[in-house]
Protein backbone atom coordinates (compact mmCIF):
# COMPACT_ATOMS: atom_id res chain seq x y z
CA UNK A 1 0.00 0.00 0.00
CA UNK A 2 1.24 3.65 -0.54
CA UNK A 3 1.64 6.11 1.53
CA UNK A 4 -1.07 7.77 0.12
CA UNK A 5 -3.19 5.25 0.22
CA UNK A 6 -2.62 4.12 3.62
CA UNK A 7 -3.14 7.87 4.77
CA UNK A 8 -6.36 7.92 2.95
CA UNK A 9 -7.27 4.86 4.74
CA UNK A 10 -6.41 5.85 8.22
CA UNK A 11 -8.62 8.97 8.12
CA UNK A 12 -11.57 6.78 7.09
CA UNK A 13 -10.96 4.62 10.02
CA UNK A 14 -11.07 8.02 12.23
CA UNK A 15 -14.26 9.25 10.18
CA UNK A 16 -15.43 5.21 10.73
CA UNK A 17 -15.33 6.36 14.79
CA UNK A 18 -16.46 9.75 14.91
CA UNK A 19 -19.82 8.05 12.95
CA UNK A 20 -20.13 5.34 16.11
CA UNK A 21 -20.46 3.18 12.69
CA UNK A 22 -19.34 -0.03 14.36
CA UNK A 23 -21.00 -1.90 11.20
CA UNK A 24 -18.93 -0.65 9.06
CA UNK A 25 -15.52 -0.73 11.83
CA UNK A 26 -14.54 -4.30 10.34
CA UNK A 27 -13.06 -2.56 6.98
CA UNK A 28 -10.39 -0.80 9.02
CA UNK A 29 -9.61 -3.46 11.71
CA UNK A 30 -8.36 -7.10 11.85
CA UNK A 31 -10.45 -9.89 12.97
CA UNK A 32 -7.53 -10.56 15.46
CA UNK A 33 -6.72 -6.86 16.25
CA UNK A 34 -4.12 -6.54 19.09
CA UNK A 35 -4.52 -3.15 21.51
CA UNK A 36 -1.82 -2.35 24.33
CA UNK A 37 -0.51 -5.58 24.46
CA UNK A 38 -4.20 -7.23 24.28
CA UNK A 39 -5.50 -9.69 21.42
CA UNK A 40 -9.25 -7.58 21.56
CA UNK A 41 -10.17 -8.67 18.25
CA UNK A 42 -12.64 -6.92 16.36
CA UNK A 43 -15.88 -7.28 18.61
CA UNK A 44 -13.45 -6.33 21.72
CA UNK A 45 -12.34 -3.00 19.63
CA UNK A 46 -15.95 -2.62 19.27
CA UNK A 47 -16.46 -3.02 22.77
CA UNK A 48 -13.64 -0.81 23.72
CA UNK A 49 -14.61 1.89 21.92
CA UNK A 50 -18.45 1.32 22.95
CA UNK A 51 -17.47 2.15 26.34
CA UNK A 52 -15.66 5.15 25.68
CA UNK A 53 -18.16 6.81 23.77
CA UNK A 54 -20.49 6.18 26.75
CA UNK A 55 -17.96 7.28 29.46
CA UNK A 56 -17.54 10.33 26.80
CA UNK A 57 -20.52 11.37 25.13
CA UNK A 58 -19.16 14.09 23.31
CA UNK A 59 -16.22 11.70 22.30
CA UNK A 60 -14.20 13.46 18.67
CA UNK A 61 -11.05 12.15 17.68
CA UNK A 62 -8.97 15.06 16.16
CA UNK A 63 -6.24 13.95 13.47
CA UNK A 64 -3.38 16.94 15.08
CA UNK A 65 -0.28 15.07 12.97
CA UNK A 66 0.18 12.09 10.92
CA UNK A 67 3.29 10.70 10.38
CA UNK A 68 2.89 7.53 7.68
CA UNK A 69 5.65 5.54 6.91
CA UNK A 70 3.88 1.91 5.70
CA UNK A 71 3.07 -0.41 6.73
CA UNK A 72 3.20 2.03 10.00
CA UNK A 73 1.01 5.33 10.49
CA UNK A 74 1.45 7.05 13.81
CA UNK A 75 -0.29 10.12 14.82
CA UNK A 76 -1.11 12.79 17.57
CA UNK A 77 -5.00 12.75 18.16
CA UNK A 78 -6.73 15.47 19.90
CA UNK A 79 -9.57 16.14 21.99
CA UNK A 80 -11.42 18.60 23.55
CA UNK A 81 -14.11 16.05 25.31
CA UNK A 82 -16.01 16.11 28.71
CA UNK A 83 -16.02 12.61 30.61
CA UNK A 84 -19.46 12.08 32.94
CA UNK A 85 -17.53 10.13 35.70
CA UNK A 86 -14.36 9.12 36.25
CA UNK A 87 -12.02 8.43 33.32
CA UNK A 88 -8.51 6.94 33.90
CA UNK A 89 -9.13 6.71 37.22
CA UNK A 90 -9.19 10.15 37.90
CA UNK A 91 -12.81 12.07 39.28
CA UNK A 92 -13.09 14.33 35.88
CA UNK A 93 -16.83 14.36 36.53
CA UNK A 94 -18.64 16.60 33.70
CA UNK A 95 -15.11 19.33 33.17
CA UNK A 96 -13.84 20.12 30.02
CA UNK A 97 -10.81 18.40 29.41
CA UNK A 98 -8.37 19.03 26.37
CA UNK A 99 -5.63 15.96 26.26
CA UNK A 100 -3.65 14.12 23.58
CA UNK A 101 -3.02 11.08 22.35
CA UNK A 102 0.05 9.45 20.57
CA UNK A 103 -0.50 6.08 18.67
CA UNK A 104 1.48 4.28 16.53
CA UNK A 105 -0.80 1.78 14.37
CA UNK A 106 0.70 -1.61 12.33
CA UNK A 107 -1.33 -2.30 9.63
CA UNK A 108 -1.30 -5.82 7.68
CA UNK A 109 -3.89 -6.86 4.86
CA UNK A 110 -5.04 -3.33 4.63
CA UNK A 111 -6.59 -3.30 8.40
CA UNK A 112 -5.17 -2.33 11.73
CA UNK A 113 -3.21 -5.50 13.10
CA UNK A 114 -1.32 -3.69 16.54
CA UNK A 115 -2.15 -0.22 18.16
CA UNK A 116 0.22 1.17 20.52
CA UNK A 117 -1.75 3.93 22.50
CA UNK A 118 -1.21 6.51 25.11
CA UNK A 119 -3.20 8.95 26.23
CA UNK A 120 -1.61 12.15 28.12
CA UNK A 121 -2.74 11.59 31.75
CA UNK A 122 -0.25 13.89 32.92
CA UNK A 123 -2.14 16.72 30.90
CA UNK A 124 -5.60 16.00 32.43
CA UNK A 125 -4.00 15.73 36.23
CA UNK A 126 -2.61 19.35 35.46
CA UNK A 127 -5.90 20.35 34.33
CA UNK A 128 -8.24 19.06 37.17
CA UNK A 129 -5.77 20.63 39.58
CA UNK A 130 -6.59 23.71 38.31
CA UNK A 131 -3.75 24.39 35.66
CA UNK A 132 -4.05 25.09 32.09
CA UNK B 1 16.42 14.83 3.57
CA UNK B 2 16.01 11.37 3.04
CA UNK B 3 14.11 8.60 5.01
CA UNK B 4 17.09 6.83 5.60
CA UNK B 5 19.39 10.25 6.71
CA UNK B 6 16.43 10.85 8.70
CA UNK B 7 16.19 7.64 10.53
CA UNK B 8 19.91 7.27 11.03
CA UNK B 9 20.21 11.21 12.36
CA UNK B 10 17.94 9.79 14.97
CA UNK B 11 19.03 7.50 16.00
CA UNK B 12 22.25 9.32 16.65
CA UNK B 13 20.33 11.32 18.73
CA UNK B 14 19.52 8.71 21.05
CA UNK B 15 22.87 7.39 21.13
CA UNK B 16 23.74 10.98 22.00
CA UNK B 17 21.08 10.53 25.01
CA UNK B 18 22.48 7.36 26.49
CA UNK B 19 26.02 8.19 25.99
CA UNK B 20 24.57 11.27 27.94
CA UNK B 21 27.04 13.62 25.93
CA UNK B 22 25.58 16.79 26.43
CA UNK B 23 28.08 19.14 24.92
CA UNK B 24 27.21 17.00 21.60
CA UNK B 25 23.37 17.01 21.63
CA UNK B 26 23.00 20.62 19.85
CA UNK B 27 24.40 18.68 16.22
CA UNK B 28 20.25 17.39 17.13
CA UNK B 29 18.32 19.89 18.81
CA UNK B 30 17.85 23.14 17.69
CA UNK B 31 18.40 26.60 19.98
CA UNK B 32 14.90 26.97 19.75
CA UNK B 33 13.55 23.62 20.07
CA UNK B 34 10.15 23.36 21.85
CA UNK B 35 8.98 20.50 23.71
CA UNK B 36 5.37 19.61 24.78
CA UNK B 37 4.53 22.95 24.23
CA UNK B 38 7.30 24.67 26.42
CA UNK B 39 10.16 26.29 24.93
CA UNK B 40 12.92 25.23 26.52
CA UNK B 41 15.91 25.89 24.09
CA UNK B 42 18.92 23.30 23.84
CA UNK B 43 20.12 24.21 27.44
CA UNK B 44 16.54 23.84 28.98
CA UNK B 45 16.36 20.46 26.56
CA UNK B 46 19.65 19.90 28.13
CA UNK B 47 18.32 20.66 32.05
CA UNK B 48 15.42 18.72 31.37
CA UNK B 49 17.58 15.36 30.50
CA UNK B 50 20.20 16.06 33.33
CA UNK B 51 16.96 16.11 35.87
CA UNK B 52 15.78 12.67 34.04
CA UNK B 53 19.32 10.67 34.60
CA UNK B 54 19.43 12.41 37.78
CA UNK B 55 15.99 10.65 38.86
CA UNK B 56 16.28 7.87 37.15
CA UNK B 57 20.08 6.43 37.17
CA UNK B 58 20.13 3.39 34.78
CA UNK B 59 17.92 5.62 32.36
CA UNK B 60 18.38 4.13 29.24
CA UNK B 61 17.02 4.37 25.83
CA UNK B 62 15.29 2.05 23.70
CA UNK B 63 13.97 2.42 20.69
CA UNK B 64 11.14 -0.25 19.88
CA UNK B 65 9.35 1.45 17.07
CA UNK B 66 10.41 4.22 14.42
CA UNK B 67 8.01 5.55 12.23
CA UNK B 68 10.10 7.93 9.90
CA UNK B 69 8.03 10.41 7.37
CA UNK B 70 10.64 13.14 6.95
CA UNK B 71 10.33 16.22 8.49
CA UNK B 72 8.67 13.73 11.05
CA UNK B 73 9.87 10.94 13.53
CA UNK B 74 7.45 9.29 15.56
CA UNK B 75 8.84 6.38 18.10
CA UNK B 76 8.03 4.23 20.60
CA UNK B 77 10.46 4.05 23.19
CA UNK B 78 10.98 1.38 25.95
CA UNK B 79 11.93 1.86 29.09
CA UNK B 80 13.43 -0.81 31.79
CA UNK B 81 14.38 1.45 34.72
CA UNK B 82 14.35 2.27 38.37
CA UNK B 83 13.63 5.67 39.73
CA UNK B 84 14.92 6.27 42.52
CA UNK B 85 12.34 8.55 44.37
CA UNK B 86 9.18 10.43 42.84
CA UNK B 87 8.38 10.02 39.27
CA UNK B 88 5.38 11.59 37.74
CA UNK B 89 4.27 12.20 40.46
CA UNK B 90 3.98 8.50 41.70
CA UNK B 91 5.95 7.26 44.84
CA UNK B 92 8.37 4.80 43.07
CA UNK B 93 11.20 4.59 45.55
CA UNK B 94 13.28 1.98 43.58
CA UNK B 95 10.89 -0.14 41.91
CA UNK B 96 12.08 -1.54 38.67
CA UNK B 97 9.73 -0.19 36.23
CA UNK B 98 8.53 -1.32 32.55
CA UNK B 99 6.82 1.36 30.57
CA UNK B 100 6.82 2.91 27.02
CA UNK B 101 6.96 6.49 25.46
CA UNK B 102 4.87 7.20 22.73
CA UNK B 103 6.99 10.23 20.78
CA UNK B 104 6.61 12.54 17.99
CA UNK B 105 9.35 15.16 16.40
CA UNK B 106 9.72 17.56 14.02
CA UNK B 107 12.95 18.02 12.26
CA UNK B 108 13.93 21.57 10.52
CA UNK B 109 17.49 22.31 9.27
CA UNK B 110 18.61 18.57 10.30
CA UNK B 111 17.46 19.04 13.68
CA UNK B 112 14.82 18.58 15.91
CA UNK B 113 13.01 21.15 16.58
CA UNK B 114 9.17 20.26 18.44
CA UNK B 115 8.71 16.82 20.06
CA UNK B 116 5.30 15.81 21.36
CA UNK B 117 6.17 13.30 24.21
CA UNK B 118 3.89 11.62 26.14
CA UNK B 119 5.07 8.53 29.00
CA UNK B 120 2.61 5.85 29.49
CA UNK B 121 1.96 7.00 33.23
CA UNK B 122 -0.98 4.27 33.29
CA UNK B 123 1.12 1.25 32.62
CA UNK B 124 3.34 2.52 35.99
CA UNK B 125 0.51 2.72 37.94
CA UNK B 126 -0.87 -0.75 37.12
CA UNK B 127 2.80 -2.04 38.44
CA UNK B 128 2.89 -0.05 41.27
CA UNK B 129 -0.18 -1.56 42.45
CA UNK B 130 0.90 -4.92 41.77
CA UNK B 131 -0.35 -5.46 38.17
CA UNK B 132 1.95 -6.83 35.31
Amino acid sequence: MTKTELTDLYRGYIACLNRQDWPNLGQFVAGDAIHNGRRLGLSGYIAMLERDFSEIPDLYFNVLMLVCDPPYVACRLGFECTPTGRFLGLDVNGRRLSFGENVIYEFRGGKISEVWSVLDKVAIEVQLAGGR
